[in-house]
């Protein structure tokens, strides 16, 4: 008897359709520039938007159907663990991810949540045994809480940031009991609701205080999973002081992180701070500081947090195309942030929304892996910079140029012949390699 | 002796291409649901783009490189016009559009202008009628000049009203000595800086003034295009009366225009006002008033008119499945509003960014007909919306029920049986007809 | 015993506040421009922010500190009534709003909910009769309950449609008993979420046909209050169809509900909506549609409905102005569609936050009828517009001139002497006349 | 006989104005916390703006009214050197600043735009030395020449980067000559338009190249002025790499020029980072990065860089709490990167708008000063941050806890008994002294 007998036979009854709960592009074993997808696509299902949406908005009540609730709310813990790996493993992800209040009942003090904590966690390591699926991450939730109504580690309050101390140290010791590879600090309140109540310094000098002890905590257990600072720019603060990749990396710079933390960096918190999900893989690449992926996708025309399923074949031709650039993503993995949307309430969305995200990265896989071996862009690219390769170029590259010497050139040169970057042709064969 | 004598041996000489200067996908004689391509696709160069613009930008001087400038403006003009439709030609473009700025210089005086655009337009009809290119639309450049700083049919000086009234005949004339079939506003002035010294209702009661003026006229001389208002939402206005479809229609209908007046649409005004193209071909079609296209896309992380090449399939893929389900775009076309980038300025970019374009609709196309065909949406939305065929869905829609007879019935209902909507899965499916 | 017992001797223990508790600025009894400020400042509080919301957000849990809960859903709601009359009271407001929800709890059924309201109302009733505080108005949510996921007058489904009908109808029927003076229609789900799954047409005419019934059964039980619609362009849909005050206008115009239908106007949908309030509220005017107006303000750095209490006097000014141009706002109000901020939780900040509004506003109407008084927009409009007032211009107006006519004009004219606007000059006007 | 003879005398003929010509809140001798208003504001005029601003948009001609244009563009620029000093006289500005194309004709070589400039600036030490008037900074446009299509320090083209090189060193030698106090570095092509032909990495490191370049000459020359990065997300480029306040000191630790480089930061680029200007401020702040302010405003219903003069005095007003946070803004200043609206077309709308802005910032000033003065905010900020003054809080700043025993604290403690942060109050309580 499981949570889901029905999805094999499941068929949506639309128009057209043979079989929706199968894939058609991720195939775990094939093989792709040298691995398999598998190996390439480290997927990871997120507990929180599997197995505790409720498909509420601020204008809307729940109305995910789900089979899981019991008598009790550990009753529905329990219930939610079994739930989670049936569809890890009818799924195939390899990884999952989680925060501390996902899978187990606050209760009513920190000591029984941490009780409750240790007893699920007991619950999820058997299934971690039996089926070979593994902790991608897991961080503290420290922005739900109304203690941390202003911040955990940039709180006001130094009560509040003892408990948000001890959330990790227990979102440590769980990461090792669970093998976790990474562990994340997302900052949902790190940040201010207006800088007219706000010492901006101070908040983060906090911070950086903060993520010293979670690093030597972390020493001390012997347990060294990857740090990661996960960058957005709004929401639910009014600003976040992870704003963006570069923003997070002025910080990891300033307070001496640098090798200590690296970035998960999510595709619909890039569009809300400006950029595309590609530039920000690219800024943390440049950095040497790309650490994971949160794989969902935004709406664009619309401004908050819309954490879609990735169905856009061109972003994640481009986010993969980055990671074959940065010889892969592990101890990092693809992790599907997403939520259904509130209209696919039912069971079986949860696969049918995976199966079109795992699809559409698939996708994204196969184009960019036939970019990097027809080398288009890497052609390309040595074509464009050619001049720095030989003559005054390469003299300026190897830093025996100065201002004067520059000056004698260009006064003895006539103008630049540049050439046209064609722009417009380049994308027209991007879309060659994409479909 | 051509401009492009080069264009059929260019190559462009990046990685991995064969002939850039071809197209993959568009093909005129094609027969596609049942029509040709291009009686779908009835293409249209602008010779505002293609011709006048220089490549410069707010920070930037220009940079376009080309080989049709003479000793004087009026041999300029007389040059572009060989120019253009060698490119007409060459790209297989049917249709094109100018504005009246566009073709003729200026000179010192309204008469000296009209002298011009008179020579300039002889030659025109000539290349016209040696070609068989046709005429889709014309408009009067209403905002460039100095006068226009206020607007034209809303400035607050009526001898500017006037010059505008003395642009439009003019316009209207040319209309009818080219066979245009259509006739074309964009109000780039037509709103306001800010409200503080602008009364918004005494503008827009002289624009309506004027466009009754324009269709008298027309009928007056027995030349009538279809009229089409064109929607932006600002730039260079702060606001602009035409923000989008919707309140281009508000607008029609408040004047009793309907009728006399569609739309014509563009991709980037539709961003810039928070909507995605389709959407707002969807309200024009809905309102019955679906003219003509501008097709080109905007970059959505920025807030201007980018007037880019369209090269994103999802966009040509929805435009194009509502141009189908309006039967046609026809008297409209799909017009290239579309501009090359600052860094693609040679001459050879003029072929290769329309080519990009043209290759992206004809996609577009194929995939909207091979939607229409299986039926795909359509059976699904039949299927979504079927309880409001029989039963009381059907009384609703016949205008049977009322608040009580609605409140008795839903009284005597237990909670509704909503399906799921399978967002993410329908999403996943329009991914196989794209690709 | 009451509620608020504390409120008149609460002090913020802030620095330099003597009394915060207080008006500043707004003072009921104080004439501006010929009225008391309470007859054009006709203050409304909402039920929902004021008395259901809670302070959870998208990432955050409940916070809000409020002492009103009882045993049952029933007692509970009954204690809020108490509260909140205590509250209108102390803010010496003279009107308040309420969704149904808002003030009954649904219970397991339609018949029980109703049976809620009308046992609720009695109560409200009592109150209202007791303080002489008014209903402006009320309304149906038609969004929150999972049967509206796809909308209301715009689901898909039948029966949907006649419960959101039943709604209505019983919302009637209080605003009857209570005499609302408005009725108000929110589209929050009247739109879509994907156009693939979408018949906007048909939707359209379905909600047309709603506000039919509306009309309908207004007139039969002899109640019309002013009918409002409340345009908002997205959140929670994707696009909602009431998307600025200019596209609700072409609905009302197509579906002839002209006079029907006025239009309920919110500062923070209007800047989602890429507008500025007084924007709209001006394009509301201009069609003769100007009903009410929501006060609040959003953050243009935010792309979300912040539904901040409004402190920004240059925003309250220019819609003092507006209302002021329009010689008032009643039958409408102006209706507090705020809520306090996630950390202003405490039982005061229901008071500290409708004051802070209030004092706005009354700032606010101070300089905009001391600009009225003035006349300093009014003179500097009749300046530029006066070429309108005679000769060519006038004709013009008049409707005597055509394309021809103008054209020979203009073809006798010189280059237009247009004088400056002096934008920056008139803004630094405006900051002496708020300041 | 000078440029503006007839300023003293001008009346802007508006309603109710006495003498527009005139500052009503800027009063230079004036003694503002303990220092002249002059001290405090050091006002800097943009020479690009006031002298070769044309009034052209990219959809509008040129439109300004100037009385400078000789027969030679050498005439002309000797002409508005004349025009500039007279302007910054009368306005009582005593900095200024320019980029290299402003004040000279680029002319046909290098060679040539070197000795122009040569020729400009002697007459402007002339003119300096007359009047007292300083340069605030220099900089050298490289982005409006096509050679900068990709970009100065990071383009794909060894020989314009040389020709940058050129641009820079000439720029030094002329701080020098001219005794600047700053030296700023504007990327406006230092990004990308797409990152399919872009080697990000490469491009930041051959910026840090030329970086260190400037700071080596300077100190070769013996003229270290403080060299500024100005940060802007977009336009002209598609992503510009020094985003915002953030982005740039990722890039100045990075490449060690901490230091080196402080920031020049602009209302308007902040606004389109989607940061407030105050936010822009504190991180440099925080930093310890202010270098100097482009004071203008944007509009955040816009995407563009709308370089609108300041009349918001909210933003002033934070903008100057800051600057006295900071000790004050000296060795940099209050640049007015600030354009005349294009219907501002005349030659008194150049004092009306500088006046305007002067005025808002003074106001600004008067009021940060007074809130400095009641340590409005500081007592607030003091109390709510105080539970780190002792206890737990005072060991954690210490550095004496870690995650164990603030564990140990934490399970000992009950729930955190946070205070309201009474965000509407105090927002209230702003309005009362910016009033």
């Amino acid at each position: 008897m499981t949570y889901f007998e029905k999805i094999e036979k499941i068929k949506y009854e639309g128009p057209k359709t043979k079989n929706p709960i199968a894939f058609r592009h991720y195939n775990p074993e094939e093989i792709i520039a040298g691995k398999s997808m598998k190996e390439h696509l480290r997927f990871s299902i997120a507990y929180w938007h599997t197995m505790t949406q409720d498909g509420s908005d601020p204008f809307g009540n729940p109305v995910n159907q789900r089979n899981w609730f019991g008598e009790t709310p550990m009753e529905t813990a329990k219930n939610r663990v079994e739930a989670f790996f049936e569809i890890c493993e009818k799924l195939g992800a390899e990884y999952f991810c989680f925060h501390d209040v996902d899978i187990a009942p606050e209760g009513d003090s920190l000591a029984e949540f941490f009780e409750n904590l240790d007893e699920i966690t007991d619950l999820i390591k058997e299934k971690m045994d039996q089926t070979g699926i593994k902790l991608l991450w897991n961080t503290a939730n420290m922005f739900s809480n109304p203690r941390y109504v202003n911040g955990a580690a940039s709180t006001n309050h130094a009560n509040v940031y003892a408990f948000a101390a001890a959330q990790v140290k227990k979102g440590l010791d769980l990461s090792k009991k669970l093998g976790g590879e990474n562990y994340v600090f997302w900052g949902g309140r790190e940040g201010y609701e207006t800088l007219l109540n706000t010492d901006m310094g101070f908040e983060q000098d906090n911070i950086a205080r903060f993520f010293k002890m979670a690093i030597a905590y972390g020493e001390k257990i012997g347990h060294k999973p990857q740090f990661l600072l996960e960058p957005k720019p709004k929401e639910p603060s009014k600003h976040q002081y992870d704003f963006d990749a570069a923003t997070a990396m002025a910080f990891i710079q300033k307070y001496n992180l640098t090798g200590d933390f690296k970035l998960n960096l999510e595709a619909n918190h890039a569009t809300l701070a400006g950029h595309t999900f590609e530039h920000e893989i690219a800024v943390a690449r440049t950095y040497g500081a790309l650490g994971s992926l949160d794989a969902n996708q935004g709406d664009v025309l619309l401004g908050w947090d819309t954490d879609e399923f990735p169905t856009n074949i061109y972003d994640t031709t481009l986010a993969m195309y980055e990671v074959l650039d940065n010889g892969g993503i592990a101890p990092g993995g693809i992790n599907f942030d997403a939520k259904v949307r509130r209209s696919s309430f039912a069971m079986e969305d949860l696969f049918l929304a995976h199966i079109a995200g795992m699809d559409t990265f698939a996708r994204g896989l196969k184009a960019a892996a036939k970019l990097k071996e027809d080398k288009f862009f890497e052609d390309l690219k040595a074509e464009r910079y050619s001049s720095f390769k030989s003559g005054i170029g390469a003299e300026i590259v190897a830093g025996k140029e100065d201002l004067e010497s520059l000056t004698n050139y260009a006064l003895n040169q006539s103008e630049v012949d540049m050439p046209s970057s064609h722009i417009e042709y380049i994308k027209s064969v991007l879309n060659d390699y994409l479909i």
